[in-house]
């Protein structure tokens, strides 16, 4: 087999500019699958997802969803004949804006019951329920027991994820691929505080209850608790903190936060969660807030990349004569799901300055182009194996 | 003159449920007036404000439209015929909510040529400029130029604002009328932090300067600087926190803030205003983010009530048997600007607890309709002199 000169057509992966291809899969259950030599094999599998955050960018996920049909199309340009199938998953809800959780789709797809439960209840800010969403999307609403999702262990013989790397190191180091190692383990928490609120003129500072400033306290703690786990592998945000009812001359009778964190250390990402507890009960003593919610919405362990998916990827990048660096990735992705399900590898390519999440995101053509090389080469080589 | 008998229809006072009254005024600049027995007299005014900020109660303001309506309907009922012409005012926009600024239309009719200049640029959070908004309200396009509601000095002999105290005293002290012999002097800020944003997963501690994290230092910097005056009679308060995107796996790369801090004596609340200042210098210094927006949207002087007026609403209270105690109005109101252009006088009456700016906000009706005696009596007085 000789893939060395394979070609990626530029304008394929360059009209990333575009969130359009969701025709393509449409009415397939976001999978679409090219049947190998021996179809009854375990499929190879690679995707990724195209939904955003807000004011985000346009490559987080999306490279890995038009790369993936790229790579497809260039073994199919190249004449490769693959044994086991191959498949390009467009995972959906990968971002928690709609639903609260993360990684919805790879989650579901990896068995978890709870989550197929709470959605049957799931609303989201504008009261649409999950279901009905589901069904706008065009899925059968005869679908309503989501368990019917959940995929076997075994299904897939590996799942790769092309990626941007969402941090400075590749681009830093001038290297073309990052081969992930491992998937940081994230956890999710949401926090309401509540107040008696009242008239920003009329009540005198020591009858207040302020949940806004008990939430700037949970803030600031956050940072703090993160901090003092003495590891740079250590992160922590808040990305959310609203104040009802929001107007300048009334004191906030209550807050809602959104915390975000994450550690390649499970047990020490559980310390810190702990510890936001601990300061949320301490904040209601302080000043006389209700804690009226305290959810881990998720707190994940983190995932360990396969050996062999790891060795083909580097192997493909050899041939291709690209430099190479292993790496840990902090950003949760849905392989970190997928690795439930089945061996699973990750491929990195460079980004301007590691910026992601905001809309100055940004990865060159070329770059990419070498990403869906990488990409291609390693799914001929699993499907081959 | 004898008007000790006045008696006040429950139901006109009691309709305070429905914000119905708006049609009535409507068209008519928000004024309507009665003429008295020497029309070219300058005419005693009296009003309050109809509107609300979000997710509160159905008394502020209110009670001081319809109570104004029916102390008029009282004198026309009692054959009371005034000397000079009498005015019910319904001010717009006394709440900041949907302009940033509080106290519009008083400020406005007052001569603030800084708010007629800035408002025709104004836009609310829809994007729907001041000058489109009052068109669809039906005030004229043509009055573009807004120096053109301007009042002379002198228009008004008197304004008596009848308003629910918004504080605990006078039900505490179980005392039917308060009469306001000052106002506190409030001042508003705006903030804005911003910072590189950036993947919460992905972007390092060190690496960060989150303007969400800013916005929590500086609110809790409020809390202190007014704790620190030493006297209590300061207040501040962060109503208004928001971050962007706000997502939560995202750094925030923005931050809002909106402050109030009021104070009876000046000086003291502009020291207040001076440290927040400086706060907000030392976290961009600390954190690494940048200030791009500081700006005080209005910084007010106190407003001392009218010892002509004090001494009509005393005699009032005195000749109807109810029981009065002179106070400060911590909470402002268009009194404040009306003062600017006339002896200005407030009546206060007990609300549950204190409670405003929240729907638990309550006045009894018998409490009301006290009010209204009290105002009707007082406007037949400084309509006679």
């Amino acid at each position: 087999m000789e893939l060395a000169g394979l070609s990626v057509r530029e304008d394929a992966v360059g009209n990333i500019f575009g969130r359009w291809l969701a025709w393509w899969l449409k009415g397939e259950g976001g999978r679409k699958r090219w049947d190998g030599l021996e179809p009854e094999l375990a499929a190879v599998a690679t995707g990724s997802h195209i939904d955003a955050i807000p004011y985000s960018g346009k490559y987080d996920g999306v490279v890995g969803v038009l790369g993936a049909i790229e790579a497809i199309r260039v073994l199919k340009r190249s004449g490769f004949k693959p044994r086991r199938p191959l498949e390009v998953i467009s995972f959906t809800s990968e971002e928690p804006t709609r639903f609260g959780i993360g990684c919805l789709g790879s989650r579901l797809l990896a068995g978890s019951e709870d989550l197929a439960n709470s959605l049957k209840t799931s609303t989201d800010i504008q009261n649409i329920s999950f279901l009905d969403a589901a069904g706008s999307a065009g899925y059968s609403k005869n679908e309503d027991d989501l368990s019917s999702v959940f995929l076997k262990k075994g299904t897939y013989s590996a799942f790769v994820e092309l990626h941007i790397e969402q941090g400075p190191i590749l681009e830093d180091e001038g290297i073309s691929i990052g081969i992930v190692t491992a998937i940081a383990a994230p956890a999710s928490l949401t926090v309401e505080f509540e107040g008696n609120g009242g008239h920003a003129g009329a009540a005198l500072m020591p009858n207040r209850n302020d949940a806004g400033l008990a939430a700037s306290e949970l803030a600031l703690a956050v940072e703090r608790h993160v901090l003092d786990s003495g590891s740079i592998d250590t992160v922590g945000t808040v990305g959310i903190l609203e104040l009802h009812p929001g107007a300048i001359n009334s004191i906030p009778s209550k807050s809602h936060l959104e915390i975000d964190t994450r550690d390649i250390d499970e047990e020490r990402r559980n310390k810190v969660v702990e510890k936001i507890h601990q300061s949320a009960i301490k904040i209601t003593k302080t000043r006389g807030v209700k804690l009226s919610d305290f959810r881990v919405i998720n707190q994940d362990p983190p995932a360990i990349s396969d050996e062999a998916v790891i060795k083909a990827v580097e192997t493909a990048t050899k041939e291709l004569n690209l430099t190479s660096k292993l790496m840990i990735s902090r950003a949760y992705h849905d392989s970190l799901f997928m690795a439930r399900l089945s061996p699973m590898g990750m491929i990195f390519i460079p980004c301007y300055k590691g910026y992601s999440h905001k809309p100055e995101e940004f990865a060159t053509i070329e770059d990419m182009s070498n990403g869906v090389k990488v990409l291609a080469l390693t799914l001929a080589k699993l499907s081959s194996q």
